[in-house]
């Protein structure tokens, strides 16, 4: 459509520059020092969905982080939909390997390297300024409402309890949400699947405090080496889990959706290449992709204890911790996961040592429809930007929410999502295409267009 | 002796002054920005030695930190005792485990808390105020020469090319060293083995920057779960070391000698209380006393990884580290050990990760011989001050100085050691107490005594 392009290269540098704007707020919610950027964070969008014509704008609190809510209600008879967002993003560190600040947004190759450029500023900001267009442009076909969180990175733990109690404002026929990857710009996709998480700290204590190794070693429990002996023993010679029951709920893909999946193109030398690695790994008996979209994981996320400064010292550590989180596949549940982890990790602990498991927070898996109103819309509209049919994928993120709402809301959820795999989520140098972010801001209200319309 | 005695009590308010002076100086040599601290610490001892009568004086410069000597030679007929000590201090962290600051010593139940209380400032300066006493009084009976060092925390790095270059100042009969522990004030003894040591710092890297865990889990080798996996093979289920050659050149004790060690005082009751483990642990048919002085050990000193902040972070870590420390018993070869170490460590590492081995430091095991002048004149001393025979012991610490000496000079060593192994060493809180300190320069005096006559 001839217009949102205009629209958009006529207003590219603003919708950059404001970008930027939001991208400078180190809103990371895992980190409490960073409590009252968080905070104006959620002041700026609140206002710039103002700005873009949105009424009763309202900075709801929880008991954490702020929800920032608006709507634009024009027809009781047309469809609404929901945009899910968040404002908050990761922790940048390790900060020594980002090459530019990840708080100063810097544009390298057509790319905005920020911490939260894709992950989620850059992509749910594109929705409010695909609301700008439609507002300005007497465009909008539907009714909208937009719900933009401050605690998906932390496990939404508020968030469930606003949507229970916000029942009646949060009704809609289809949330839409953009918070995951396409295989490329010449390649659109649209991701059918995602993986739940289960989040947990485990803490091993030997000796009640730290120990000379030398008068000590030997004949004391070390925690440190009991820790890696437990988590050494928590994959299988296959990498398979070995967590009694873990796999019990699992539901294996049919070999239809096997092999639909693994015509994705992926060229093993080219991801290895990209990671830096020479041989790949993961479960016996399933493929790349499948390990990363469609089977369960345990993944170390953080490890430590003991002496980790410059230099040596010969410390027998009187404690050793590590972080660990599982993703999970439908329909596998989150709770279940958890008590599973717990009870077989303090079983394997040996009497010399205690053990001490902390649950951090989880989401359930879903699988979003493909013969629904919504996706059709979104293959529609995606196709038009693109110039070619958007496959579906299987994502190995989590967002938990996405269970919540079908739970909560009976609402069904689309994930519009514009980012790349190589989009550095989560990692230093994180970044977001430029022509991403444009062409996701011209999608978007082609996507509204077509979801009222089939909605007839 | 009376006399000694006397001294002490008259001075005790000004030795504990002195020395709590001399332990409020951070002189951490593992750690650069201690630098200047280290530095000030050698121009105090110097001072202090000056002030207690010894001649020729020198802040030695060093590639690294400098050694102090000094030296008083009375006749060249007869024999002299070099004192070895250090006034480098480990690292305090971790410092919220402390009761009260590292270095604001402090006195609670007869004894001095404070970092390097008995490693090993409140042992070397011992000798400095025995050294004093004996000058005031006229009760010098041989020629006493003093070699400080600052750097024995961080492997002696320098002290052998010093060592080398010096021979001729360094010259003597035998070389004193209190830097070890007696099994109580009670029941003294007398350390007669010392475990060398092999430090390596080992570095896994998998991908080459930090993963999205949701994305890449699964299907990309995790350099934690791969470093921890490698960590637990070093063990077997025996809890023997498994590497390839590790026991080669290991000189088993007699069942004369290990019956002679099981003998002294050990109540496993007591060391677990103490330790607050349930259950003690080690290589299967060894003693607690053989584990930790007899036999060699490998034992994780640090290990990080990943997120190791607030709160939870999905990250699949592009590095995960640990630095090993391995205690070697006679006739281990540091060096040897150190490469099959590494060797082996590189051989285990799976194609999906790249593995690199840093050594640290190392050092020789080393007996004392227990049928030489300077033991039986050290036995005599303690059994006077103490009233009971010392017995000797294995230690499972490591003083490198020991071997270069015996190499270098040709000087053997007595352990003349006042500390306990309760002292906290290396740990937070550690300690020294009044009554050892005191005693300890109460029993000097005599060693110079007893040898110089048994010298005769």
């Amino acid at each position: 459509m001839q217009k949102i392009k205009d629209y958009v290269s006529a207003n590219t540098d603003r919708f950059l520059a404001e970008l930027f704007e939001l991208l400078r707020f180190p809103s990371v919610s895992a980190d409490p020092k960073f409590k009252e950027d968080v905070v104006k964070t959620a002041a700026f969008v609140a206002q710039k969905l103002e700005e873009a014509g949105a009424d009763k704008v309202e900075v709801c609190e929880t008991a954490g982080y702020p929800i920032v809510y608006g709507e634009k209600l024009i027809d009781p008879n047309l469809p609404t939909v929901l945009v899910y967002g968040h404002y908050d993003v990761q922790p940048a560190d390790p900060l020594e390997l980002w090459d530019t600040p990840p708080f100063e947004p810097t544009v390298r190759d057509g790319k905005i390297y920020a911490r939260g450029a894709a992950d989620d500023k850059g992509q749910f900001y594109m929705h409010v300024k695909a609301f700008e267009y439609m507002m300005r442009e007497q465009e909008l076909p539907c009714n909208i409402k937009f719900m933009i969180e401050g605690e998906e990175e932390v496990g939404s733990s508020n968030l469930g309890t606003f949507v229970k109690e916000n029942k009646e404002r949060l009704s809609a026929d289809v949330i839409v949400i953009s918070d995951t990857a396409m295989i490329s710009l010449e390649q659109p996709s649209i991701e059918t699947g995602l993986r739940g998480l289960s989040y947990v700290e485990v803490e091993v204590t030997g000796p009640n405090r730290d120990l000379h190794s030398g008068v000590y070693g030997g004949a004391v429990a070390n925690p440190a080496t009991i820790l890696s002996k437990m988590i050494a023993s928590l994959h299988d010679e296959n990498n398979h889990i070995a967590i009694p029951g873990f796999y019990d709920d699992v539901v294996e893909l049919s070999d239809a959706e096997r092999k639909a999946l693994n015509e994705a193109p992926f060229d093993v030398e080219e991801y290895k290449a990209d990671l830096g690695v020479n041989e790949i790994w993961g479960e016996a008996g399933y493929s790349s992709i499948e390990r990363a979209g469609t089977r369960p994981t345990l993944e170390v996320n953080g490890i430590w204890g003991g002496y980790i400064g410059e230099g040596a010292k010969t410390v027998l550590p009187s404690k050793a911790f590590a972080k660990i989180s599982m993703r999970l596949v439908p329909n596998q549940n989150s709770a279940r996961i958890t008590e599973l982890f717990q009870s077989h990790f303090e079983g394997i602990a040996p009497k010399s040592v205690k053990v001490k498991v902390t649950p951090h927070h989880g989401g359930e898996p879903v699988v979003t429809p493909t013969d629904s109103i919504a996706y059709k819309a979104a293959e529609k509209a995606l196709h038009e930007t693109f110039g070619k049919m958007p496959i579906p994928t299987r994502g190995g993120g989590s967002i938990p929410i996405v269970a919540l709402f079908e739970k909560e809301l009976g609402i069904k959820t689309v994930l519009l999502g514009f980012g790349l795999d190589s989009d550095n989520l989560h990692s230093p140098n994180e970044k977001y295409g430029i022509d991403n972010y444009l062409k996701g801001i011209e999608t978007i209200p082609l996507f509204h267009k077509y979801f009222t319309e089939l909605s007839k």
